[in-house]
């Protein structure tokens, strides 16, 4: 049912082009993002917030004094890119580090998590603040997997009230940890969304029904019941939530009731009226409810009920003033918008330095992501079968696009002079940013590791070169998860990488050590369905398969074997 | 889609009740609608709000500092009654006088407008603003015949300002004028909306077609077009209002970029990138420019653009810092609630005491008004019927409804010492209250006139009972704007007190006179389908009726009648 829109691939940024005009005497645009047009004192700690598209005022709309010092927009329901919450992180910060907040998705946590290890390698102090408030999406004793809804509401105000206040960075982390421990929610669907340009509903309720605990983006519920009374369905809300109620916990509660597009005001206060009721019989007092649309989902039908579990630190950064374009609270003394405001944003793009050595291996570098660019491009379609199989079959056409851009930016990076670590740093932001999805971003953190193992000073040696193949494994380890047997692409890495560093130290030349590498690679990538995939012949893999080789063990491996075959001596 | 309510018929009460529990700090409950919490000072002109619930955040969520004193909530989609709007009007006057402001349409005009009147007999100083901005809804030339859309927000909430600055009554009244003829709106509608409890929508849009300027209860548009991209859709907006700048307008221009309530926030982003490139290539600067939902219509999906063409004195209100639960703008130091507000809105029916003579008068008018209740009660059926054949066949019910709460308000006045002026006064005011519709209005007004008529001293006379009912349709005239032949009750009111008044002046008595007038009554009331009704008879009217009669008229002579068979000598 979105009706207004363009191109549907342009929809999110044209949002966030007219969201800023809209908004121009409070905020600035920088590229994916939204800063403060007046910005918080130096050495303040920056709140950046952000996640996909679609769940407006989250989060272009927490923007201001005493709430989110910037946020970053991706495409609708889908994570922004590591490069674009980096490079809005840099405009935001203050010097005084800065906390990067989403929902706790897979895609955000990957992104968000990469952009934090970036900032750090270039000495801004920036933690992650994952929201996990959806009671319906995991047990209490497994809080850390829960999604984040509604609760990014009273969570990223509670923080950002935190940082106006002038607490520094660790201080200000222990406040996010306890306001998101201490807040719980509990949502309901009628019926589902439609994106930008499609023709069907990304899910549906059936008619008559309410989807318990449904996901913001669909996600599975625990039930669906039958359609009931808004006086049952304030119940309904408030059950679960009371059912974590801290033991010995005063009463004082932050209460947001939340429609997510198409349930209206009226219907929110029709059930506000009964559980202000339920509210009081059960000794709880809300302190400043909100009732209204604060975490859409495009026109989803449907509401969701949070509780934020206060203490006297908690609510008086609840309290405090704030001045965003959709959330005020309070009096604010609006200050005065800094044209000086850094584009940082901006300023990233320029590119350090090679030295002789490092400019030559930089060029041969991006020679290789060419080669790999060309034969993911001619593997795409087979690699898109093969995911289909398990996955959603976008992997041929991610990796595709993401080579293709990685090697544009290898290029360019050369161009300007820069030196092989460089050079592979930015194909990987590159990668990353075209690319999407979780494969995207874990290549991305991946390229950008080696290259920092690579430097920019010295011509890389066979030891620098295994040293960054590490460096990228921890990296896609330590971001995504993974194991070996997962079926995911760190199958055909952790063997690619052992392999290359066991004969690399042996005294092996790179070359040598890299085909051997790529080899071991490749088997396991081909245990992964217990069969032989062999990408480029003639006979499509998935029409003989016997089982579901992952499509992102298989693109690793071949990557492996392309750089292995062009490697110069 | 409304899909959270208990009894749909409490839906709207029950969403008022909720709005103003979640708002307990900026606004106070009375019967019906809301006040500030902390009034504005003693003599302000004070500026009240309302139409039809369904539309939040019109209207309850204006009433804040700068911008309204109060709202009162009718219905969903439908007007309050004049005994609420006079209710919540006198609960927020200050002593300054009160503006009464709404949207334009008849339902609305006739309640407000008899609440005025009601107030300026009490010696309030009260004034109507019926906003007219739906360019869709008549030509240039027909101004006061536009609906009123979402140029509510920003007529209300310069008039609002204005009030605030310590304008009195006449010169708020001039800026109100003047914001209501530079104010001009066009809407699209791409699908309908649902009210609590029905299974079907109000009305629908065919699929992939978009309805321009529908009105925001589905009020019939201009014409049905192919769906449409975004920017030719912000084309489409703004030409309509362009074609309506005034000659020499110096280009500064009040925005409001309105969501019905299905169309979200991302896509009015969008939209409201490109229209900033067309305000400007016509020459046009968006001061202040609101993009979201202001006047919504439940869940119906489209939107609508509003301009308001400022001068210096208009731009100074628009821009005015203003705090109310839907809407804020710059700074306000937010007075403190004021615990002595008056409970005028109850103290409203403490009753005056009659003289003896006209507490026994008011005796007989209470078991006059008992006699048409049981008739109409009995009638209820048939008078449906007969409504059916011309209208939407709630006429029967309505006046069963409205006589019924009529007759039991006059016992109650009867018993609390009431003459017959207040007797009959009071039972108007019941009936208008419980009868709902424009027919239920115009009752409430004419026995409120008539009552005036009568009075409280003395005991009625021929004669004042006479110039009671000229008085009762002078209001009615008044208020519907209906003449003879229109097929309203006023076809066979008009006959009947011009005989009345001819034959009490011949000197007969009251009874004879009113006997006479009855049957005239019922031959006006025949004539409007050419037939004769004789309801209370077997066989129903409505099954041999050759044409459409009238409901109304056929109602208002059976009245007639039954007052004239019970009359006393």
């Amino acid at each position: 049912m979105t009706k207004v829109f363009d191109a549907p691939d342009r929809f999110a940024e044209t949002a966030l082009q007219g969201f800023c005009a809209a908004n121009a005497d409070r905020v600035r645009a920088v590229p994916h993002g939204a800063v403060r047009a007046a910005p918080g004192p130096r050495g303040k700690v920056a709140l950046l917030v952000g996640g996909g598209s679609g769940h407006y005022p989250a989060f272009l709309g927490y923007v201001g004094t005493g709430f989110a010092d910037a946020a970053v927009a991706g495409d609708v329901f889908a994570s922004p890119s590591t490069a674009w919450i980096h490079g809005v992180a840099r405009a935001a910060n203050r010097g005084g580090g800065v906390i990067l907040g989403f929902g706790n998705y897979a895609g955000d946590v990957l992104n968000f998590g990469s952009a934090a290890e970036r900032l750090r390698t270039e000495g801004i102090d920036a933690r992650i603040l994952a929201v996990t408030d959806d009671v319906a999406s995991a047990k209490p004793d497994e809080r850390a997997k829960r999604r984040g809804v509604a609760g990014d509401l009273p969570v990223f105000k509670i923080v950002g009230a935190a940082a106006e206040a002038g607490l520094d960075l660790d201080a200000v982390m222990a406040v996010a940890a306890k306001a998101n421990g201490a807040t719980v929610s509990f949502g309901v669907a009628f019926d589902g969304c439609t994106l930008p340009g499609q023709g069907t509903p990304l899910f549906t309720v059936d008619a008559g029904r309410v989807g318990m605990g449904l996901g913001i983006h669909g996600e599975p519920g625990i039930s669906t019941q039958a359609m009931m009374s808004a006086v049952e369905l304030a119940r309904t809300l408030l059950d679960p939530l009371l059912a974590e109620r801290p033991a010995g916990h005063g009463g004082r509660v932050a209460v947001v009731l939340n429609g997510l597009g198409r349930t209206k005001y009226e219907e929110l206060f029709v059930l506000w009226h009964h559980l202000t009721g339920m509210l009081a019989d059960a000794g709880l007092t809300p302190v400043n409810p909100e009732v209204g649309e604060f975490v859409t989902s495009l026109d989803m039908a449907g509401c969701s009920l949070t509780l934020t579990w206060l203490d006297d630190e908690l609510e008086g950064h609840w309290c405090a003033p704030a001045d965003a374009p959709a959330f005020r609270r309070g009096t604010v003394a609006r200050p005065v918008a800094d044209d000086a405001v850094e584009t940082a944003a901006e300023a990233v793009s320029e590119i350090a330095q090679g030295s002789p050595e490092s400019q030559d291996a930089g060029r041969c570098v991006a020679m290789l992501i060419g080669h790999v660019a060309r034969a993911l491009a001619d593997a795409e379609e087979e690699l898109g079968r093969i995911d289909a199989q398990a996955g959603d079959g976008d992997h041929g056409q991610g990796m595709a696009r993401g080579s293709a851009a990685a090697a544009a930016a290898a290029d360019q990076a050369v161009a300007a002079g820069a030196g092989a670590g460089t050079v592979l740093s930015l194909a990987g932001d590159a990668w990353a940013d075209r690319a999407g999805g979780t494969s995207g971003a874990l290549w991305g953190v991946a390229l950008r590791a080696w290259g920092q193992a690579l430097g920019d000073a010295d011509r890389p040696s066979g030891e620098t070169v295994a040293q960054g193949a590490q460096a990228a494994q921890d990296a896609i380890v330590r971001l995504g998860g993974a194991r070996v047997g997962d079926k995911t692409l760190v199958d055909s890495l952790v063997p690619f990488v052992q392999v290359l560093n066991e004969r690399v130290g042996a005294g092996e030349t790179l070359g040598i050590a890299w085909a051997a590498a790529a080899a071991r690679s490749t088997e396991a990538a081909d245990a992964t369905a217990g069969l032989t995939p062999r990408l480029g012949r003639a006979r499509p893999l998935a029409e003989r398969s016997l089982g579901h080789p992952d499509a992102g063990a298989i693109s690793l491996a071949l990557c492996a074997r392309v750089v292995g075959a062009n490697l110069p001596d």
